[in-house]
């Protein structure tokens, strides 16, 4: 039997979430109502954190993969002390509160580890702190100096274990053997369609065995807190693979409609909640309540957090001793401090310089930094050959048992993986002290949008370099051929795509990438050789967009990115001989670009002639900018690249006669007249 | 031991993949050679087709879901007699060719039923093979008359079985005990990082065996045909379970580089195959050659076919007489013909009709037109009660033995599986006869755009229905809130998107989603009420966008689409008091819309006053259509929704007063200037 403090804090997060849930009028009071018991022991007997200091880097991290149930992680937060008030509590849901929908990381809550609500991410997110926690402890860790040191905890439901990004994810952590990962299955039978035999009848714990798991089961997580405590003490002590306790629960426990749907995600209402407090022998006209003891109980386990981080400071003071230099480069990364001169390091170009592909430009990058930019942590979607991601030397990121690599390596081996990448670079990111990469080719990012989005929402520093980023990859077809896809990241806040053009443009890629600590960056890359343009430089690819070559009587603005901009040159030189001046924009970052000031902006695209933009996709959201474009507006097509470019126009002959029409085009227009790109 | 026969054949299989990829310089040798075997029995054993009538319904179907092996699957192809001829095998990889480098379903060649390449995908569409097939056969067939009967046969590498998606639909396969679906895997334990060792080492079979497949292993895929044959026997005499039969291969078989990566991906160079072929016992200096006595023998497996084919046609014959009203249904749904009549029963308003939600007016026309369309097959991933997606009277697609449905059910239970959903209505879709939906919360098209993109490049027609559209679904928050979404699918081509603003336009919107019958379509829906418009039509929705209220002496145009129609309503309205004149404009489908002439175009946005845009999501791709945008280029946020908008500037209170700064701008505007929405 549970003791009467267990009881009684259980059954006040239970109340209390009926409370929040029933005044915000919206919200998911049955997961908190049935996971009571497993966050009671969790924060109660395991997690070490101290809210007074929530960046500590050692500090057990929890996350929430069934984010609809964030009620009961704020509950949490709350009695343990973190910055999350009653008065957070009671604007649940509101209006500028604290206290949103779903979990938000990078919001103001302290606690809140990574977003979740987004089915399978959060799951995939505690794969990607259990392996950051890893690499970091392999890292910096030395005998006698466990400066890095702790567990992720999880808590995940069937919907997140029905998604694939969750079975990308947690089979690469079974590969991985990561004993510092513990996830708790709240396993309720019920889904928003009903019971989970409609259409999730796999046997679960199998599964994760054949992923290389630890599992566990247990059959009364309502009630059997000894039980639950048990079986993750079991858990920890095995620490060569990530661990699964399956636990039966009843959701919305106390509930009249407990273990239906219906108590998924609707408030009790007022009658519901005074039988179950009256059930819990509770009072049923006092709501929003936590006794003096039960905050004590929390603040207690807080206590030991804090312990645990004064023990850490201590450590942290003597491993300056020992070990300085590890220290220093530690609270480097901590503070979110690049090291210092690794810009001089960066590849510049001349155009005396080869035709090269911006993905080798990109290799040649980071051979150059990698060495230098250690908290750089990343890898490929199992096409590291093509996407050209492994610099030399590289070790790579694998259980050291393996003889593949070990846990200090910094090249992950993702497996055709990309949406389980994608969540886990968001968890590596959320750690802190890294600055996670992913790679595939363009065309599948698609794959991983939904992590790619909340890279954006959650504003995690992750670098995607993306490679074949276009018709240009010729011959595997329209299938791997990206058309949408700029557009798409371009339409998604928060994030910044870049599409340089040339060597130097690269390398100003890279700079806005990593210098960005808190916006998420799409680095998109060719397949096929591109020159080295006259005019490029870092500083100017900063800016988003630049005059590439200005022209004093020009007649057209032709504007280009990546492997368009020497189209665009190509295209002037063209029109040049016919006697019509043209001046040439390199665009690499809408976004950097719409960052700068009016003046700039104003300078870049001129209001006196028309702008024609190219690039080798969508022509959507180029009406922006440009008064025509060429572009792709249908799927490519399977040949060498160079047929295919001539195929869609995208030549300089087809171009400068496109170009020739919009300056005719313009000339009669009127003050009335729209000059809308949709009439080319 | 093989017989000769079976030897000559797979060897003639590996030396002409070998020869294809040479003369393109460009492709995938090292699949068609370790997996010749195995399509070898396959087609000779296994597989009913006719390739004289390749449509035939109830064919066996076959999917190589590794598709850059899609050598293989040409050349099997050619040597079937299918319409694909030894010029074509020449031209791989080709401008304008019938062979691109992966396979595309719908692009002229007989015999590919998906397209695959995007790794995960095929495996996937066999599922959905295998549950049209389901539903067809015991929609149509009758004692004594099995008019639909096949198998689903796949072949699938590691890549696709590292995939999410993959993940997703193999679980459901499982759950819903499709005994018609036979998968081998081809274990060659090699990926483009080099040996699965790096990153792929969960028990697949284990894990198939948690879904509830029934798993065989094979040692010796290169040589022992006839374990294959047994295998593939075994597993169709399992009727209750989908099969996964692991053949242990060699990739690149016969090659020097056989085993290793470098055969994955690149032609083998001249000398390699003249070794291949001298140790096979061919002509070195023949390349591009078929044995009469091998194309005999595939001929003689499709001859065969032809007569599985004409007994079939008999057993129509007397089916329809036996049947006639279950014969002229099946035969008018395999002649893509939509029921006579269906239109008529869609429901109509007037403004006097109360204020719904668009999700809600969805659920009344699948109400009204359901039980018409019995083609019409779908369902939720998991938000059965939030899509409003089952119409009364839905039987669920259930194993008869669960006790929960039946394979005539047509109401599908996906649970949290978006992107195996809409994988799966892509082969649902390629049977044929089949009408696929799938639905789930607007935000989350996402996860499954993968798949979506499929849908365009194959020319599925796959209706998408996604519902919870915008910030109005409120309080769930930015984690849920769709910004990018719509912008994303517009950007990609053969796909219509519709956001219907009131219940004719829903009528109509699954009007457009039905008629076209090579497109699909994504229906998008609110969870808020909207009012039921003053001049709305059915038939003006197909036209895109039309004009909905006019008005003699405007200044502005206002557009809308979805939720934000009524807003330009309501501005309009605004404006009007203050005795400014303007035009609102509905526009639930871009894509329609730019069908339309453009005579048609113009006379819906004038070219002489300036044109503002209202949509509650991204401005990106507007200024095509608008000279400013009101819109949300930030994330979300979580609270009641009513004061999203007023937060987002989406009331008439602010979009009038950005009205009139667009109307006195317009006056100010000279023929040198941009009038760029930038500016606003």
């Amino acid at each position: 039997m549970p003791s009467t403090m267990d009881i009684l804090a259980i059954n006040t997060i239970r109340t209390l979430a009926a409370d929040v849930v029933q005044k915000a009028n919206s919200g998911h009071p049955g997961a908190p109502m049935g996971c009571a018991p497993m966050a009671h022991v969790l924060f109660s007997n395991f997690i070490c954190q101290d809210p007074q200091h929530p960046d500590w880097i050692s500090r057990d991290r929890f996350v929430l993969s069934n984010g609809h149930g964030c009620v009961l992680q704020y509950i949490m937060l709350h009695m343990l002390g973190y910055n999350l008030s009653m008065d957070d509590l009671k604007s649940f849901r509101q209006l500028n509160s604290r206290t949103p929908g779903h979990p938000e990381a990078n919001h103001g809550v302290h606690g809140i580890e990574v977003s979740t609500g987004p089915l399978g991410q959060g799951i995939s997110n505690a794969v990607g702190l259990a392996m950051a926690e890893a690499h970091m402890a392999a890292t910096f860790n030395r005998p006698g100096f466990q400066v890095i040191s702790n567990y992720t905890y999880g808590i995940t439901g069937d919907g997140c274990l029905q998604e694939g990004v969750q079975a990308e994810a947690v089979s690469l952590a079974g590969h991985l053997k990561l004993g510092n990962l513990i996830m708790l299955y709240d396993d309720n039978h019920i889904t928003i369609d009903g019971d989970i035999e409609v259409g999730f009848t796999e046997d679960v714990v199998q599964r994760f065995e054949s992923y290389g798991w630890h599992t566990q089961v247990l059959g009364d997580g309502d009630n059997d807190v000894a039980g639950i405590i048990a079986a993750i003490q079991k858990a920890k002590a095995v620490t060569d693979k990530p661990s699964l306790i399956k636990i039966r629960t009843t959701i919305g426990f106390g509930s009249v409609l407990q273990g239906e749907e219906k108590v998924h995600g609707s408030p009790l209402g007022a009658k519901d909640i005074i039988q179950l407090k009256i059930k819990f022998g509770l009072d049923p006209e006092v709501h929003f309540h936590v006794s003096d003891e039960v905050y004590k109980h929390y603040h207690d386990a807080s206590a030991r957090g804090a312990a645990g981080y004064n023990a850490w400071v201590k450590l942290m003071q003597e491993y300056a001793v020992a070990h300085p230099d590890l220290a220093s480069e530690l609270n480097r990364r901590l503070n979110n401090e690049l090291p210092t001169g690794w810009k001089d390091l960066l590849p510049k170009y001349t155009p005396a310089d080869p035709a090269v592909a911006t993905r080798k430009l990109s290799e040649n990058v980071l051979n150059k930094i990698a060495l230098s930019i250690p908290e750089l942590v990343g890898g490929s979607a199992d096409l590291t050959g093509s996407n050209l991601t492994r610099w030399k030397g590289a070790v790579d990121f694998q259980p050291d048992v393996s003889g593949l690599g070990s846990y200090a390596g910094r090249y992950i081996r993702f497996g055709v993986r990309e949406h389980g990448m994608a969540a886990i670079c968001n968890g590596m990111n959320a750690y802190g002290g890294i600055i996670p990469f992913g790679a595939t080719f363009f065309n599948f990012i698609s794959y991983a949008l939904g992590a790619v989005r909340l890279s954006a929402l959650s504003k995690h520093q992750v670098i995607y370099i993306m490679t074949h980023d276009s018709i240009g990859l010729g011959e595997d077809g329209p299938t791997h051929q990206p058309i949408e896809t700029l557009a798409s990241l371009r339409a998604l806040p928060n994030l910044i795509t870049l599409r340089p053009a040339d060597g130097n443009e690269t390398s100003g890629a890279y700079v806005a990438a990593l210098e960005n600590r808190h916006r998420p960056s799409v680095l998109i890359f060719t397949r096929q050789n591109l020159p080295q343009l006259e005019g490029s430089t870092v500083e100017k690819t900063l800016k988003g967009a630049y005059v590439l070559s200005e022209s004093a009587n020009a007649k057209i603005t032709l504007v280009g990115t990546g492997s368009e901009v020497s189209l665009a040159v190509d295209t002037a030189a063209m029109l040049a001989k016919e006697g019509i001046q043209a001046r040439v924009v390199s665009m690499p970052s809408w976004e950097l670009f719409e960052d700068q000031s009016h003046e700039y902006r104003a300078s870049v695209f001129l209001d006196n002639i028309p702008t024609l933009s190219m690039e080798a996709m969508t022509t959507l959201g180029w009406s922006k900018y440009a008064h025509a474009s060429c572009g792709i507006d249908t799927f490519g097509a399977s040949a060498p690249y160079l047929l295919l470019y001539k195929k869609f126009g995208l030549v300089p002959e087809a171009v400068s006669e496109k170009a020739k029409k919009v300056i005719e085009y313009y000339k009669t227009r009127t003050p009335e007249s729209k000059m809308s790109p949709a009439l080319f």
